[in-house]
């Protein structure tokens, strides 16, 4: 049977991610893997979510078994007010803040609409974006802005990963982010400050986020993925109640509510002082796998590499020489036994495919040398 | 700030659930509550759940706090398999049966496209419909169906609840299954099943799925919520693996994969019949509870009143006479301390006004006869 006639029109825009492609041929314990987004399981709380499990099925009892509120359980956007001080009703909890960046693309964006980002960009918000047949433009400048409404495009919204940016590890500055919010008064757009990373900082201040500089037109998004565990499948989005409300009247056709027991289990471990312990943990672990990554791609990158330095996150990014081609390399690299994501993957255009991205948080430090060895004396 | 310029044109055809709109605003306990499809918090199995989320945490460590495969665990996938006799490849798990509805839309509908459905149908998938612009037909007849391809509609699926239906409670026969394949065939579109109540049978022999029936054309929905609890908002979708493969690169856009340590509690749930014991209680439950609605309706409804006597399910439907409204009557209702919900809701056209949906799983079985004889006396 051919099912082609029934699908939808976006569906020609679909993209499927390369990264889960990996993943689903590979097994990530038997090869030395830089690629994917996955956090340390060594982060990960489990003595203390089989504690809150617990907690939880007795403090709240059927309720946490129950339906619940579209806008998420009170409890849990209450401990989100409280830690980042604002009000109850400017939050949305999403099902992940994958659900996050696809919902406010379904209620802002038409096939045809603009959406800016830096470019590269978080792969999932491309296929986000493009899902929807946006018209995504990777911004170098003012100009290209005044450009595309001079062409008569409708821009709806920038897209930015302000704090150790997905792919590329690099944090914008304060002056970065205020220029933006001036760019986005000026010719009249929203923001997406896509922040899943903004509490890992391993150095440095952090920086005020977008949203706290323009809030009415700022759609924040939060994530419990790199700062709980990502199995739980849990963000927030923070913004105007009135944007807001839209997202709401949509989260009820897409999924109801999100996860009950999940919530009530994230609320007790972000309201109970337990996730600042944990992130502690975490940021040590972490800074230490940054710097031993650094140390190893001075120690063995040939000249003429050259990589970025992130202040936080997961991520860093490696440009090669001209003429070097990650794409092409690719499954050479994998059958080899090390893998990566190639930098084109989070160009609009697929453009630069010299880059590679490099994730420093899942590989075990131990494994890190050898697998960064393996990959040098493939370049 | 004036935001509608940003919205897209989706937004224009949201719907408010008008059920959740209801519980937004009052507390449930306080009421007699016939509204909504919520379980009996009796049928929760709070102690196995306990227990089970230690045993997953045990069993599968970190590994159920990680990011995890789109498709859903292979686990649970597994446990789905051998439970309805499916291939695993034509499994895939949903954040909730709603997201299986929506994700079904999204990937079949173009604004316009034309789903049929029986009329009344369930008001959280006219929402999704809606929400894509689909011009959804109550369908009659099938001239109907031939009038609609004449005049150059595309019929993209019809869109069936067979077994004891939401709002109706009532049960398509086998006869109607086969005919209701016969035209897919015939003219061409594809059928959605949704299926969450199927295994809540409280007389009667189970009719064959029309999946079965049709399985090249036919996607079915099944959902955790009634034969587990809500709060994990787990679903599948059971169909073709080349339709499956499309909704597989939808949902990594959508929320990259469904909650894990979730999905490994309901495949413990599942697979180690624990599932099965709790089902036996809560149909004994169910059963009880229906015919003692049935036993009061018939007690206390003025004449002229008529209703559905469902095999299985959360629901009946009471038909007042002509000139009755529901609508208009629901304020008074739920001043008055009692809730249901107006049966035009579940009308494509939002016609039958005088017909009221009574849930019959959610109030305890004490608190049927007070609300039942408030609801008689304000008719």
């Amino acid at each position: 049977m051919d099912y082609k006639k029934y699908f939808s029109a976006d569906t020609e825009s679909f993209m499927r991610s390369p990264v889960r492609e990996i993943f689903r041929k590979v097994d990530l314990s038997q090869i030395y893997s830089f690629a994917g987004g996955y956090p340390s399981a060594e982060t990960f709380p489990l003595e203390t979510i089989k504690r809150l499990s617990a907690v939880v099925l007795e403090k709240y009892g059927a309720k946490a078994l129950q339906y619940g509120a579209t806008q998420g359980v009170p409890e849990l956007r209450e401990v989100i007010s409280k830690r980042y001080g604002v009000p109850v009703d400017n939050i949305q909890i999403t099902t992940s803040s994958q659900q996050g960046i696809d919902v406010c693309t379904r209620v802002l964006v038409d096939p045809g609409d603009v959406v800016l980002t830096t470019n590269p960009t978080y792969l999932g918000a491309l296929q986000s974006f493009k899902s929807y047949r946006a018209e995504v433009v990777g911004i170098e400048n003012e100009k290209q802005i005044a450009d595309l409404l001079a062409a008569g495009s409708k821009i709806k919204f920038f897209y930015a990963i302000p704090d150790f940016q997905n792919p590329s590890g690099q944090t914008m500055t304060l002056e970065q982010r205020v220029e933006l919010v001036a760019l986005a008064r000026k010719y009249d757009f929203l923001i997406v400050e896509d922040s899943p990373y903004r509490e890992l900082r391993y150095e440095g201040a952090p920086v005020q986020t977008i949203y706290s500089l323009a809030p009415e037109r700022t759609l924040h998004l939060g994530s419990f993925s790199k700062i709980m565990a990502p199995g739980f499948r849990l963000g927030w989005i923070i913004g105007a109640p009135e944007l807001l409300d839209m997202i709401y009247v949509c989260k009820q056709a897409l999924d109801l509510c999100p996860p009950i027991m999940d919530q009530y289990m994230a609320s007790e471990f972000m309201g109970g002082g337990e996730l600042d312990k944990n992130l502690a943990k975490t940021i040590e672990l972490y800074r230490g796998k940054r710097d031993h990554l650094l140390s190893l791609l001075e120690k063995y990158m040939p000249d003429g590499v050259t990589w970025t330095h992130p202040e936080g996150g997961l991520f860093l990014f490696l440009t090669l020489p001209e003429g070097y081609d990650t794409v092409a390399l690719y499954d050479r690299a994998l059958a080899a036994g090390v893998a990566y994501v190639a930098g084109s993957f989070f160009y609009v255009d697929g453009s630069h495919r010299n880059t590679m991205r490099l994730n420093f948080s899942f590989l075990d430090t131990s494994r890190m040398e050898p697998g960064i060895k393996l990959l040098a004396s493939l370049l």
